[in-house]
């Protein structure tokens, strides 16, 4: 194992991150769980930072995954029309959007996040003739200069290199205590004296990931559908990391009772952490010329096939009773923990199982996560200062295995309250 | 079929394009064909852009991969250490970098081309501390707002809805006759006066592929390269088109003897189609901090796999040579048709098994592959007008077939040359 | 006269403004008044939009000027030093900067209030090394890209043509009900993933002329001296039209007890509406390369010549009371307008004889400044809707004829109101 | 003086920078000539960088400027009208626009060079929808966002602190040997890949001064004009510097027979050194919205009464045949000084009174002005590293001080040469 952290060590950027926090050589992986070269088993409270959201390696899909490659089916077909993906859109359609009375358009921009959220904000300028963008405090889009222009964190920004443009950041829900954020944005937008343009879209994810596991309200989010329909702007959900089933719903958004203009989707959309990503367009918006946008790996066939094979869960919704059951008792755990453990300062912070403890001591939140994986526990953190410890377990491990996650969590805190000396 | 079409047309983007010069729904391929759900077989001439240069679904990377896939080897890992990860990083040293004289660290920022160019020039602003990237007339590098930025179409330009900024272009090889264009390059860098600022880095492909195959000589590549030399500026090749074999050697600049300061592949990197990409960073320039680049889809491990299988190509020159011998047979029948159909008014372009044929003739290329198409073969068209048609066989084609290939082109010049009128 | 505006019709750009709103030809001009061809006498409420703070045509300066005009005084000189500019200085740093214990170097970046603007967010961002600026709500400092890009007005800001850049706009003072706006200021500047960056200055008016009359509160001032002093951020006081006594002081923020790091200044500057301009430069920010910004008309010496004889209002603190008095009968006057006809739902804003009154009735201000206007009193209206009719009138004036000027306004105002079918 | 020049040491900013060459206090000037605080006499070669081409305080212009001061006539008075603007624009349709068959719309944009061009990018994107501005090496405009960001100078460019967008640079005539740069700009246009977007505008001057006195070829402006009209590009000339008179004509484009869309004037317009600009616009082009343009000191009276009187100088060809009288004899003069002093590497540059010599010699340029500033000659240097020193003098100086100043130069430039060791 050291030998092979050391080729990585030794050969790969400096650029690398989660592999210093999980310092491991994973092999195998199933379900909720990964196994290292050592042996050891890790429960997986990180699911890929919601790629996974099925778990690893789901025999279903794999099953379909594997009988079209020795079928010879064609692999990479940019987006020429294939078998796999007519499927795919066909039950896109009929499992996902029709019984949602949604009616969207279906684009490939590639295989990534932050291709659909490229594409999107240049579809918004072009349908609307305008150039700016607001995003949200906390924000993460991607790190392609589009992307990056609208995500909020600073370190990433400069990585930049110049000056990100066109876009406005105003605040997120809750920003400041006891004062709606919407009253400013909207002040701003009637105010045509206030520097800020009527904008072409804006983008906002309705739980915020990277940003520290921030939710919004359902009548904020509404509001915001509210003063974007007022003035003509385009409202795109980034539902990247939210979207597939995380916030116990298929799209963050239904609960909210709001329907975007443009929707991003990817991460987990594959179901099997392969890459594909679709950005949804309400028709009257899909007014691209062929070719304006387009990527080598639009046409990621095996991606079709297990996206189309992961759709089975949401038939109906038993799946979503299962993240809610599951989500109670985390969220429950994570109450308790705050209160019986005062000392971490904590705030149980997110929605569904999109969820996590922000933590005012300062270095806590890692502190914790670093606990958890010597115990074999995998999880992240997030927030500008890392300061929230994120649980992101698959949506469908049992409950027995949440668990034993969880009891890990609460034995990591424990030990770092008790020892604080050491730690 | 008509159905699955219409599937795509009622759901799918009108951004779609390719779907529209190749009206077919495709099942399944092997190594340098492919068939559609009615059967019909077709010669693949495309290549999937070049992301297939070994051709589709090559027996010894599928035997890989799905062994893999059966022995729950994971997915998805990010930027965590995995096995597979590990042993493309130490195969690509060994077989690739080792023998070729290079040392470069292996960036993975995001699995597909436009991820490693949004990489690079982030890269090459940081360590210079400056802004500016000079590219050139004729490049493609991608479809988000950076790698846009550096992109010569207009029409794709235009898509962004936003000017582009922070570049500046320049003239690429032969763009302006009897004059070399670096005269004007190297001025505007000397003339303190001249409002170009010394860039940090140039980004350069050796052959153009969507610029319409368009090859510099290897003089004016070096002399670039001591242009940069000189001014302390980052030379970035973009591989993801050109190199992986595709123009005679692994990275298409080998033959011109010059050492990028980062080079950037993708496409047939993967072997297989799957999406992968890498940036190759010179050590001393390998400053990021943990995590300023990132990406969801960092560490594909299936794509990892076919890879490093598809480095057996590269154990000795024998490939090399092979991709020789097939260029030759195709520059001469190009040749040919040209001398032959005087008509056609056209000019042979490119290096290696990257080539085509512009033809004065406004829409006539298109023409030749739409008529290929007919035909049986599959074959796309290159540069702003669409005035080249481009060659991209599997470089593993059998020469048989290639010469039945090449038939089929003939067979539909000759058509159009005879019977212009009702074309 | 219709001859003459009718030249001005068929000959000068439709960009003109003004005189649309006034529509007569002037001839001439002494101390609070104006005359045009047909020997109409009008009181001047207006002032050259604050370039003529001490009326027209003063005999102190005027003398000065001719003198030394008749005795070939150098006209024209650039940076080269000349008598009058020296005395310039000099005199400038003995009757106002020393008496109020400020320390700044003068720099003369060309003769109006943009030239100054531009260079002072020029210097700040080579200070600092950042490139951001934040402006506020409301505030207006100018027309060309630098300057107005820190701009808000709407109409002036598409006016550019092109996306403005590099700048964040805050909210002003009260710019929401019961809000302090510096709560949001602050907290994205300290929250690391709000998107904001901590930006190389703030520019502000203390009061807002274009934008409305808007006075911030001295503390909101404070406060954000305090801000940018905690983050390391250059305070830029734009005092080009509250500064040179306007506000009752010749600073306008000596009153709120701030430090600001540069001062800009123009308008009523040289005293004889000349265009001159000088940005006060606190010494250790005075960073500049010879020659790094500069403009053919820094040296403009007649305004030299006028400033100097000009700054003899300020050797003692006659004129600040004298200021204060007539500031005193103005608000109390605009105060009980409000009061009695409630019909007008307006509001008395701003400080000193910067002050106006904002009408929640569309169109109102207008039509007062137009009524005025036909009863001999020339005066402007401001705000985004031009919903504040604006009360300029020169500081020098006597209180007898600002009373005839304030019942030439009740008259309008009533005439208005009495008669609101036919207006 | 010394004293004098300590308080400009002091208290003026260190962007100062003609003093440092011209290190006197200048208190009288007269003509060409200029009388130090010691009484000291020079030889003006300068002139004002070109706003002073009457020379100084003429006495016809004088004589009117004093007379309306003496009579109150309004000096400030923005864009209201007033005798002295009408009187202006009248007689500049009468002896300048009509008599050359141009047909203009005038704006008054502010009163210095920046304004006249910052308006013309303006208004070029405003009436054609695009972006980009194309500008020249060599080139100069201003210092101001808008103007710096078509300027040349990089010294000058980092000033701005931010990346300067939205323009893209061409090559002026003569940039590299034996070829002609339009080729590459013509090419670039009609290539739809080459990344350069079809610009709003193209802004030159006929002849650069601060660039290095480089006159562009008739026929190579004629080409340009040609370019643009194919492209529906708008055609700006800055004749801010060569213009009213100094290469022999009233607009310094008269002798190329090219009609501009724009034109910017400002320097030597108002004819006695005082700040006055006027933008002239083809009347289709005149689609402003009021106001959306403006500037506090765009009407300054004082400047109106004197390029009134300054218009005199053109009522028929005797000005035209003086300086053309005299343009011959200082570059027959120039020629034989680079003949006769091999040594200086000198090459003669320039059109009409722009004229000046530039010397491969490293700092030579600097040594010759230095030298002849000792004699009593004032003479600046320009070109990106300061390699020309260029001859500017009145163009109304008698023929007899001409000579007295050449030889002035002379004798600097044999000095030099003669005695290289201790210079």
């Amino acid at each position: 194992m050291d030998k092979k952290l050391n080729i990585i060590k030794e050969h790969e950027s400096v650029v690398r991150s989660y592999v210093r926090n999980f310092p491991a050589v994973f092999t195998k992986a199933k379900g909720h769980k990964l196994w290292d070269e050592a042996g050891k088993e890790y429960i997986d409270f990180f699911s890929g930072a919601g790629a996974l959201n099925y778990g690893h390696n789901d025999d279903h899909m794999k099953q379909k995954l594997v009988d079209y490659i020795l079928d010879d089916g064609i692999t990479h077909s940019l987006d020429m029309a294939s078998t796999a993906k007519v499927d795919f859109i066909k039950k896109f359609q009929d499992v996902i959007l029709k019984p949602r009375g949604l009616d969207y358009k279906i684009m490939f921009p590639g295989p990534t996040g932050t291709n659909t959220v490229e594409s999107a904000l240049k579809l918004a300028r072009k349908v609307t003739g305008r150039t700016d963008i607001i995003s949200f405090t906390g924000g993460f889009h991607g790190m392609t200069i589009g992307s990056l222009s609208v995500t909020g964190n600073s370190m990433k920004r400069k990585g930049a290199g110049i000056p990100l443009q066109n876009t406005v950041t105003m605040a997120y829900d809750n920003y400041v205590d006891d004062h709606d954020s919407l009253t400013y944005l909207e002040r701003f937008l009637e105010d045509s004296g206030s520097g800020v343009a009527i904008p072409a879209a804006m983008i906002v994810e309705t739980v915020q990931g990277e940003g520290g596991i921030n939710a919004a309200r359902f009548e904020w989010l509404k509001k915001l559908e509210n003063i974007c329909r007022r003035w003509g702007i385009l409202l795109i959900i980034d539902d990247v990391q939210a979207g597939i089933g995380r916030t116990g719903t298929f799209f963050s958004f239904e609960a909210a009772g709001i329907k975007p203009d443009i929707v991003c989707l990817s991460k987990s959309l594959s179901g099997y952490g392969l890459p594909l990503s679709v950005t949804l367009i309400k028709p009257e918006h899909d007014i691209w010329q062929p070719g304006e946008h387009n990527g080598t790996f639009r046409g990621n066939n095996h991606a079709f096939i297990t996206a189309t094979a992961s759709l089975d869960f949401w038939k109906d919704d038993s799946f979503e009773k299962e993240i809610l059951e599951k989500s109670e008792i985390v969220r429950e755990f994570l109450t308790n923990i705050v209160t019986e453990y005062p000392e971490i300062k904590g705030e149980v912070r997110g929605r569904g199982l999109m969820i996590g403890i922000a933590s005012e001591v300062e270095g806590l939140a890692e502190k914790v996560a670093a606990a958890a994986f010597e115990k074999g526990l995998i999880m992240e953190t997030a927030g500008p200062n890392d300061e929230v410890f994120k649980l992101f377990p698959a949506l469908t491990i049992p409950k027995d295995d949440l668990k034993k996650g969880l009891e890990i969590i609460e034995e990591s805190v424990k030990q770092l309250v008790k020892d604080p000396v050491t730690n």
